[in-house]
């Protein structure tokens, strides 16, 4: 037995409260090097005499490369546990692991109270809890300077001609808040539930990162009466809607910064960035390795981008202020928070804090790059931008850097960092405004990005449609990915969008299998790109099956197909197609 | 290598900011399979552009039955940081080991940014924060039934003559605060610098666990009054004053509860506990089995203390002024929080503000016996009861009940749970009012106690001496090792008090090395039980040398010494005899 390899964290991911009154446990043991675990568990007090419940099997969870998670849940009769796991490795030894780590599982080891684990008492406040309509949301996400035009009064001096040209860096088309109001009924169409919009306050730049006003809408998008109307119009049409906050850092041209640039030590702003040295001052130069010889910590090494210091009290009065303005002010759904990771926890306590006393089934989200556990656990985001589990579907589905196991390793390895409830409101993207187009990435291919999305849209996370994605814009690299809305239907991919709707279609009406469901890899065949997914939740099967080959694939029997590309059936059989899949219901 | 036993966490007990520049870094390895670790690092969004800083060579630091631990600190010029792991195994085999799993180490490997852990930013907000003034301090444990009786007329009736017999559980001694004052001068004169009260708030037993009014003095202990003057008498003497807060539950005898008992549903304290079911009853029985039949949630299965519901508005709001009013009013210095574990996350991280707030430099101490670090990440508690780390001191030295490699073990890994400025303010204890006196679990072996007490003066938590223990009071368990201490000096044991006296004044001198001095097992010899343990710190090292075994066990060299039980020294030549020790400074 690899003894060296189990591991259990008590009230973390691996122990937690998944509805008031059942617990998930999750264990970790070498992968293929354990044949059984049994949960051992009681009530502490009664453990203490000697007392335990029945043992309960653990299942054999999702596994990654190195490892196995093995899973059971449990409720406690007096709402306290304390537990144990008895493990059977293959070489037939048998251990006790609890809290003071490994023995010999002996009757005496068992009796030991102090070497369970602990879940001192099922505490409903301390719970993850999220939203329940985000599990049912697809999201669309708009950057707004290029979604569509619909108040020509607000076009920014040198506004060029909608969709004339790739846009370089620094240009306008005009895109604002009345045109999202106007193609509405589009979206609608497409079925999406959701708008994640890229910043829309007053900035300097046309992406909007570099804030100058957190309390304007940006006057090249409208005005604060007409984001009024688009989030009454969108909530007409059950649409929710995110904004985007960038408080990491703010942009250079906001009076805050100029009165720091102005006064120095003196300015009354003076501690609401990161100043190291006065006056604040940076090397100006296009030699990335210059842009060190800067006296204030900015956002990465750009000097436009001062951080704000949110341990400053103003500053999270201001911060948590403007949370609160938008959220009562105009009703919105949920905040998308930018560079979340670089700034404190214990601002973001506060913050959740601040979004939960204001709207009842608010729903946050960081933009957080890497592992983030500390961040999911309850307290502070409800989700992140999951793309550490997008990008291993990519790197095998469509850039070719994973093998088929890898991709399902890192999956299952991303899976098991977070608490079921959260992987199902995590947001799942396969492309943004910081990525090439998925379209472009997939080299033009249509059939492999409807694998890809259909893939996507079966994992427990929410997915999120980038704009265009849908009528076949492409795009590679920022500013690349940022191309024109394209409105006339001629030139729109018709049948693309056909897809999508459909697909779309089928993530919300079998929504809770597949945010809730187990899941089953039944397949993963390295050799032949056979890939089988099965999603299981009381009693019920969606399977999934995906030929990511380079032949034909040829299958006996089958349940109830409701969706699929590239297959033929005949007599009894069905074949799929390379790049093609088929969902069906069992 | 071990690939499976691998384990490193992000902003966890594995990576953490020890000062406001430098982050600590941990890494789990199976034992004795790698022979190298270096960290690789830089800024993020350097790394991003392949830019990295010089490796650091880790040290291996402590280590368990299965695992080592390696340890590297770091500073971050711009005050971010991506890292990962280059592990060289035993077998040659080389790996890299980041945010995404292992991988085998090569160009493209290191180069891969998104695989790198990030410490995303050095706040200083959520770092883990303790006062200085814990770690100076020696606790001494008043139970203050049997401490001292200062004023004969607060006694309650049937008080019996102070000391005329070993306690049942219903005697009442006449203890009281006066008598604490009476006796803080033999504290000075003691050395210790910290008082931890059991509960004195007014309640039904005499052990007061059962709250009834937690804004009174109990009458038995005298009133507020004279609780001010000992709390002014302490800090004139430099003594701290630490006081139990049993907020889990509440006595039976309460108002609150005998309201609900007599209006049920329509008392207004009906939602300030867990009922599960109109009208709150029991089955009174002094059959174990029987106390389930209970309809409310209870400490244990003690009816008589119903659990609090910490998350009534008005539970909380009377707790936390509770809290509030003995800090501002009386200015005592810390909580003791009983039965902290039962109450939920949310509610200590309120409290937690509120005590920051009242008070600068306060610290909190949490009852938890299990692993606790989840209320020891920063925002809750500063400590906990430190049991498991003294359970494994006690089970080797006194109960032999581990081999002295298992009692290194189980510390080493108890230490591995927590930060290193946590492990600084652990609570130490040998023995409490919750357990057999140290001298009565040592068959009155004073040699063998002074010996388990120097070796738990040597470790970083702060320890806590139970009344009495220092003139050889004795006593099994509950009620038993509650007895009258004992103020006839004659009948006090004066060569241990003398003993007791020097190691306090040994740990207050040497307090710096002993809290954060590295810790280094230079000899566990399980044949002829020699164990040295060197702690380090700024080129200074305190070495002490203890024979735990059966034989005298002679040395050549050695340094200066500074205390002593059970030696001689002949011609550069120190005899240990067995119990002995030797602690010298090199």
């Amino acid at each position: 037995m690899n003894t060296a390899a189990i591991y259990h964290r008590p009230e973390s991911e691996f122990a937690y409260l998944y509805d008031q009154e059942v617990l998930h446990l999750r264990l970790r043991t070498a992968k293929s090097d354990i044949s059984q675990v049994q949960l051992i568990w009681g009530d502490p007090y009664l453990v203490e005499k000697k007392k335990r419940e029945k043992p309960i099997a653990m299942t054999k969870g999702l596994s990654s490369d190195l490892h196995d998670y093995w899973f059971a849940s449990v409720k406690a009769p007096f709402k306290r546990l304390s537990y144990a796991f008895a493990l059977t490795g293959k070489d037939q030894l048998r251990a006790f692991y609890g809290d003071q780590g490994l023995f010999p599982l002996t009757k005496d080891v068992m009796e030991t109270s102090n070497f369970y684990f602990r879940f001192p008492y099922f505490h409903e406040a301390d719970r993850f809890k999220a939203p329940t309509w985000v599990k049912e949301t697809v999201w669309y996400q708009i950057f707004p300077e290029r979604f569509a035009n619909g108040d020509q009064a607000n076009d920014p001096e040198g506004t060029l001609t909608w969709g004339s040209k790739t846009p370089d860096r620094q240009d306008y088309f005009g895109g604002d808040l009345q045109g999202v109001i106007d193609h509405l009924d589009y979206l609608v169409d497409l079925g999406i539930n959701g708008i994640y919009f890229c910043p829309i306050f007053k900035a300097y730049s046309n992406h909007k990162y570099d804030t100058i006003d957190y309390r304007k809408i940006d006057p090249d998008f409208g005005d604060e009466k007409v984001f009024k109307k688009l989030v009454d119009e969108c909530h007409k049409r059950g649409i929710k809607v995110m904004l985007d906050a960038v408080f990491n850092h703010m942009g250079d041209q906001s009076p805050q910064w100029q009165d720091v640039l102005a006064k120095g030590e003196n300015s009354k702003y003076a501690d609401w960035f990161h100043i190291n040295e006065f006056p604040a001052t940076y090397k100006a130069s296009d030699d990335f390795e210059e842009a060190y010889d800067i006296t204030y910590d900015t956002f990465a090494f750009t000097p436009h981008m001062p951080k704000l210091n949110t341990t400053n009290p103003e500053v999270q009065e201001y911060l948590l202020a403007t949370a609160k303005y938008w959220i009562e002010t105009f009703d919105i759904d949920a905040w998308r928070l930018d560079v979340a990771n670089e700034v404190d926890h214990a601002f973001w306590k506060k913050f959740r804090q601040v979004c939960d006393e204001t709207k009842k089934d608010f729903y946050i989200l960081g933009e957080i790059w890497h592992s983030a556990q500390k961040w999911l656990e309850g307290d502070e985001f409800h989700g992140v931008m999951n793309y550490a589990y997008t990008d291993a579907i990519m790197g095998y589905f469509v850039k070719e850097q994973l093998s088929l196991e890898a991709m399902i390793s890192a999956m299952n390895q991303q899976l098991m960092l977070y608490r079921d409830q959260t992987n199902q409101v995590q947001f799942n993207v396969l492309d943004s405004h910081d990525t090439p187009r998925l379209l472009t990435e997939a080299k033009e291919d249509k059939d492999l990005m409807k694998q890809v999305m259909a893939f996507t849209y079966l994992q427990p996370g929410v997915p999120c449609l980038y704009y265009g994605d849908e009528i076949g814009l492409s795009g590679g690299a920022d500013p690349e990915c940022r191309k024109c809305m394209i409105w006339d239907e001629k030139r729109q991919d018709q049948e693309l969008l056909q897809f999508v709707k459909q697909l779309i279609a089928l993530r919300k009406n079998w929504q809770k299998i597949v945010s809730q469901g187990t899941i089953h890899w039944c397949e993963i065949n390295e050799q032949n790109g056979l890939l089988i997914l099965e999603r299981k939740l009381s009693g019920k099967t969606l399977r999934a099956i995906f030929n990511t080959g380079e032949q034909k694939i040829t299958l006996e029997e089958r349940g109830e197909v409701i969706f699929t590309n590239l297959t033929e059936q005949t007599e009894q059989k069905t074949v799929i197609q390379e790049k093609g899949f088929l969902i069906e219901t069992l």
